[in-house]
């Protein structure tokens, strides 16, 4: 492979201007984003998208799951597409960076090969992959995994929202459900640039994360049920405190996820009390611990140890406890070459890097199971994601988008 | 003061059967009863407790709280009455027993000495207090509040439900707002008969409690802030994990409260998680914890410790806490002949009894700072209340009414 010179920059205006442009369309409430997947909104999103794919040069496929791939054609008729992008759509109260950075890079990256002239050996599709965020309909990373043979396509389309409506029947009414059959493109590579989402690069003042591999998760549900009773009338010793047993997992929790340090990570995010009355001993107590891990023994010892804590905690404390694993993927190793071509590409520009682990899911992480994956990461504001005041900084944008420039097009080769 | 005889006993049945026709108005939805505080069916409640009242020859008194006095003459015009009561209203979800028994049984003595044709010195006063419960306006016990001097009549009325309605002007339009001046009746003594709402009675198989305290109540409301951040990609070193910070707190309440066993208590019923997300560190929890005890230097320290306690923790994880306390009130001791002429009664009748602390409010806590008061207790199944399940078996309830009606005419004094 050939690699650009480190003069070969993208234009970081162009590419600000246009993720401003997309956010536009389905605008929140609070200077972020509202364009869930398959609403009127992601429709008006791909459409502009389209518009400005059709208007640098390239031609567009979809798939019957809604994925929009933006084809810049290579000079070898039968090399291997390069494939870079990420999502269009958002969360409820999204941010203006959260997937579009990744797409509209891969558009700026076609458009800098158009302004300077610049051919590949092979083909350049930039993706816009469907449902990513799982809000609206879960899980999500939905296309990207029925792509990968992660899900069947009519599981997918039999997901219900919220009002009971269907992703099928949406995606249709929409008018984004394309005949290409899911998962039959073949890639060279696939590259995804995505804002971090964590604290990381911003507090360490580096440009850029080098995605080495994607933590594993593990989501486990516990149902911790003693009996609610009158916080005046119930001695102590005749109280079954869930509450009480639900804090003390935590702290199990916690003491689990440090035993790992320093790439495993543990928490409860979400909490519900019965009833959840001043006055009442708490009968029952629900939660969700989350672990993460790049390394799958280490998830399967914790999910161990907390099974085992937990129902520990629980007999001594007169409490039962109900344990079921709710959602998870492995760990994701990225592709070597990949992400040596990342490195090397911030390496040639000059920009200060460190390896890193992706703590969220992304589509790379399917997409990773059929093709040489990688993905740059640059810093956001505080690590907020999420969140409609999610803040990347243009010269971030820029520097990652032009990593990721080079890494794809050194891996689609410059032509003479 | 003449003891009555063991032999005098009320009627078990009637009183029984008064209970069930009352739960006939503002019928549960599983058994139980819903007839909050100044609605339609507690207007209906009324109505029905007037009419018994006025079958058994009494005359009826209402203060301008809504507060029912219903009164059987004395022989003696001067003599102080003696008053027996506890509230008519229930919470949405209620038990058919809590406050009820203790007006109906007021009521049952009454018809016991017109079936016996017994005459008492003093006159006795069947009292149905407004809003007990303070479910729907709240604070609980707030007529017999006001009667005590704790709260204003004027900041009473102005108090609002969940839609706004004013409690005087919910009270005056159900009719129920008398003209006397709440608080001017002088008593010779309260005494209220009430479920234990707490398990201790069941479970040691005691007929009755004796109770010669009310446990004084603190709640704190304690806000943790941390910083909400993505559950995979904030590394453990970067979190502020404020429900965590909640998890250690809730282990020092427990610790605090046994370190003053075996009377005072201390849990949590109340928690809220934000943003209560699976895949979100908190970073606020909002939670109130209850402390109890008899003893207000307990109640003082077990506050102080928890402030202190609750700093340091937050303090070492990097965590702000707010510390707010938003209810409370102190140790109540009942009158000491009160108290003696319950457990006399008890004696007398062959009934097993134990010194019990209430650890719920009851008007007989307020009204205890205005008069001589004391309160018998009779088992629940399960030590449960509020609550549509609430059980007590006749049995019980006949020998609290019992006991009650051995103090009530033994303080009113026995004529011939």
């Amino acid at each position: 492979m050939t690699a650009p010179g480190e003069n070969l920059r993208i234009n970081g205006d162009r590419l600000w201007d246009s993720i401003h442009e997309m956010a536009k369309i389905g605008p929140g409430v609070a200077g972020g984003s509202n364009r869930q997947t398959v609403t009127d909104e992601d429709g008006e999103g791909r459409k502009l998208f389209q518009s400005w794919c059709e208007d640098a040069g390239c031609t567009m496929g979809v798939d019957q799951m809604g994925t929009m791939f933006m084809r810049r054609e290579g000079s070898d008729p039968d090399a291997l597409p390069v494939y870079v992008g990420s999502h269009l759509d958002t969360q409820p109260t999204g941010g203006r960076y959260d997937g579009v950075l990744g797409v509209l890079a891969g558009l700026e990256i076609v458009r800098t090969l158009n302004d300077l002239n610049i051919k590949t050996k092979h083909p350049i599709v930039v993706t816009n992959w469907t449902n990513e965020e799982g809000a609206r309909f879960a899980p999500p990373m939905l296309a990207s995994g029925v792509f990968a043979d992660v899900h069947t396509q009519d599981w997918a389309y039999a997901i219900e929202d919220a009002d009971g409506k269907k992703f099928g029947d949406e995606l249709e009414r929409i008018g984004w459900r394309g005949d290409e059959e899911v998962g039959a493109r073949k890639m060279k590579a696939f590259f995804e640039l995505h804002i971090e989402q964590g604290p990381i690069l911003e507090i360490e003042n580096v440009d850029i994360g080098v995605v080495t591999h994607g933590q594993g998760l593990s989501w486990t549900q516990l149902t911790v049920l003693g009996k609610d009773s009158h916080t005046g009338s119930t001695p102590m010793p005749m109280r079954r405190n869930a509450g009480l047993g639900m804090a003390r997992i935590l702290d199990l929790v916690d003491e689990i996820a440090w035993s790992h340090k320093p790439d495993a990570v543990g928490a409860a995010g979400h909490i519900e009390v019965y009833p959840n009355s001043r006055n009442v001993i708490p009968g029952k107590v629900v939660f969700t611990v989350d672990f993460r891990s790049p390394n799958l023994a280490v998830i399967q010892d914790m999910e161990k140890r907390l099974a085992e804590g937990a129902k520990k905690i629980c007999d001594d404390m007169g409490l039962s406890v109900e344990i079921e694993k709710i959602g998870g993927f492995d760990p994701v190793e990225f592709d070597e070459t990949c992400v040596q071509a990342i490195r090397d590409a911030a390496e040639r520009l000059g920009y200060s890097h460190r390896n890193i682990i992706s703590g969220a899911g992304h589509d790379a992480c399917w997409v990773n199971k059929v093709a040489p994956t990688a993905m740059v990461m640059c810093p956001c504001v505080g690590g907020l994601s999420h969140n409609e005041a999610e803040e990347i900084s243009k010269e971030w944008s820029t520097a990652g988008a032009e990593v990721l420039f080079h890494a794809v097009v050194e891996t689609a080769e410059i032509i003479g």
